[in-house]
């Protein structure tokens, strides 16, 4: 804030989250009877939630949005049914906050606990899916934490309406309103605003493509999360059982090509690409595949396939369309990795237990896997409840990320007079 | 770098650190090997680091380097050798590398594994103390990440001399040379150049005065931790021991002034203010610390204490002055705290168990003590090892920064064909 200035939309916000923080921080099972209240409350809020949604989708239409997009927008009784359970998925996790991760006696006497507490205030920056305002609210709340979410301009009628019944639904369990905040500007300003309040928001998490992703890691002052940004891949080792190869791609690709964890590119070991190819194709013909192809695989699949270009090696297609490349050894594929992937999850198949040891030990990615599809790396999944994202970088968090990796520790000391 | 350019130096040294870390994080044993050789080959090149440190010093007093920098900047047989048993003690710690911190098996077969592995590329942005540079090479490298090292100007030929030595003993005992690397350039244009460099540097430490941290924290597209800036207080609860709460504040001011974990300001309860301030007092006219007192305070004590002002309570002397505040009760003492705190250490001195628990649940900083000096925040202490700095930020890392927090983690997924 700038010195006798009144202070700005942002900012306030700002200031009324560090509040509902410390209030939260030591909230307690406060929580998850908020959270049961939520849940019901969106369930009974259906109405009220459709027509808004429906205003939203009406203004989506007229601006010509594409009908993938719409999609996504589009709430339905079973989605608003879905985001209560999920909901209730989080007041039924293990709450983190006062869990002890460390800590003992030391030699003078000094008793050292390691505690998990809350980040504080969490930012969270996001397109256009209005069922993430439920899903983000619920679990930064569950660790303890204010949110301010800032949503796009396309659902921001949904979104308001979503929040205002968590917010009351908050304020009738007992814990501050401003738990929850929705940033009503949708133009760039508020985004590029949150990103500069450092001292207020103590984390931002950018949800959505990559353009928006890059943007707020390159841009914010604020500490980043980055997340999702999905170029996965599969190697098919020279031992590999060919079916399973074809079995984990056609998943991999097109069990749902939008998502991170689907992957856009697959290696395959020289020695078994004449057989592999031609079954993998056949899978992947089922759903109309395209596949671009380096010159090996063209020679062995026919011309009929695409030629791939250096770019497409770089490429999160995030749809029916596939890079393939034939590879001298494993050695050359964890190079390829290493070189085009985004590091979120790969995949190798193999029947060796050398080859499955060295591409795990290797490849420097959140998740990596042997003999099974990358659709898995995921918050509920992995078993780790819901998640608020999947990281892609290396600090702090990596991986899906639940309640726990919303979360900070403090050191709590207690002594009988101890000086040094 | 920019398309068809050359590479810059600091480019050229992402380039090397990026291919070292690859090597070191599965180097296992051998970094042990080779911290021992580096904590033989400092020893060995004694005479080499103590002439070179004479010039770093000769040059320092004729550009009239104050007397507490020069102590800082100056090298003695007793610190070389300091330096060597540092690197032992890491090389004494358990690895952290490979470590499964999670993981079991899910109902559909998969068996996941959550391991540490290192973040990859550390860059140290660090001021006049060349044992920084033998400290933090060893425990980047204890924890199988690659370091790129920026020391100040002041000490560039003592740095480069250790530098040198660690690396050609990396070297021997079969590790990469640019496993440890020094930025020659000392101008600011080499720090901006790291803070730019993503991709390459997975993270940014900086170590010294405030102005370097909060420059680092502001300009650096690099993920930082933030590091060391301490504005800790002691709260004299009104159920205190007054001898006990004089001692502590009397080794956390004096006992070293000019660290992170020394204490600022005191908070002193009004119903113990009249007996406690005088005792206190008279522990720190033991060594003439200047005392800056609220207008209560300057009631007990006389008008020969400075009338403290706004400033006093937001400021890290790191000298023999110290700010004193009666407060009404222990609420406006964890309001102080969490308006003026630098969120390093703090204490509270009392006997009650109430305003213990209070106390340690209601102040946000990263350690926070009842009836124990500040001083004991630091690696060592906690019983973690070397440090490599103390977090003040919630994200990654809070507190003392052992080798385990110069880490990450994969998920490792071995499976059988699953799909999704």
């Amino acid at each position: 804030m700038r010195r006798g200035d009144t202070m700005t939309v942002i900012e306030q916000m700002g200031k009324n989250a560090k509040e509902a923080a410390r209030v939260l921080a030591s909230a307690g099972a406060k929580k998850n009877a908020a959270l049961s209240a939520m849940a019901a409350a969106i369930e009974n809020g259906e109405k009220e939630i459709l027509s808004a949604n429906g205003l939203d989708l009406k203004a989506a239409r007229e601006s010509g949005m594409s009908e993938s997009l719409l999609d996504r927008l589009t709430l339905d009784p079973a989605r608003i049914k879905g985001m209560a359970e999920g909901i209730r998925g989080v007041a039924a996790q293990t709450d983190p906050i006062g869990t002890v991760v460390g800590g003992g006696v030391r030699p003078n006497g000094l008793k050292i606990e390691q505690v998990r507490v809350p980040l504080g205030v969490i930012g969270i920056i996001y397109e256009a899916r209005p069922n993430v305002t439920a899903d983000a609210a619920a679990l930064c709340l569950k660790a303890g934490n204010a949110v301010i979410l800032r949503g796009g301009k396309e659902a921001i009628r949904s979104n308001t309406c979503i929040a205002e019944i968590m917010r009351a639904a908050a304020e009738e369990a007992g814990l501050p309103k401003n738990s929850i905040q929705l940033v009503q500007d949708t133009s760039r300003a508020s985004s590029v605003e949150m990103m500069q309040l450092t001292g207020a928001i103590d984390v931002l998490i950018p949800r959505g493509g990559r353009g928006l992703i890059q943007s707020v890691v390159q841009n914010s002052r604020v500490p980043v999360i980055e997340t999702g940004s999905g170029n996965c891949h599969v190697y098919v080792d020279d031992s590999a059982d060919i079916d399973m190869a074809a079995n984990i791609i056609y998943n991999a690709k097109t069990s749902r090509p939008s998502v991170c964890n689907a992957i856009e590119t697959v290696l395959v070991h020289r020695d078994i690409a004449e057989k592999a190819l031609p079954v993998i194709k056949a899978r992947l013909d089922e759903k109309n595949v395209e596949i671009r192809g380096c010159e090996r695989t063209r020679e062995i699949l026919g011309p009929g396939v695409i030629a791939a270009v250096e770019e497409d090696w770089a490429t999160e297609y995030l749809d029916y369309i596939l890079a393939v490349k034939v590879v001298g050894d494993i050695g050359e594929a964890i190079e390829h990795i290493a070189r085009y992937s985004s590091g979120h999850s790969e995949a190798i198949v193999t029947k060796s237990y050398e080859n499955a040891q060295k591409f795990t030990e290797q490849v420097d990615s959140a998740a990596v896997y042997v003999n099974a599809s990358t659709r898995f790396t995921d918050g509920g999944e992995f078993g780790l409840g819901a998640e608020i994202g999947i990281s892609t970088q290396k600090l702090h968090a990596r991986g899906p990320m639940g309640a726990n990796e919303l979360t900070s520790t403090k050191f709590i000391i207690s002594g009988s007079g101890q000086i040094r």
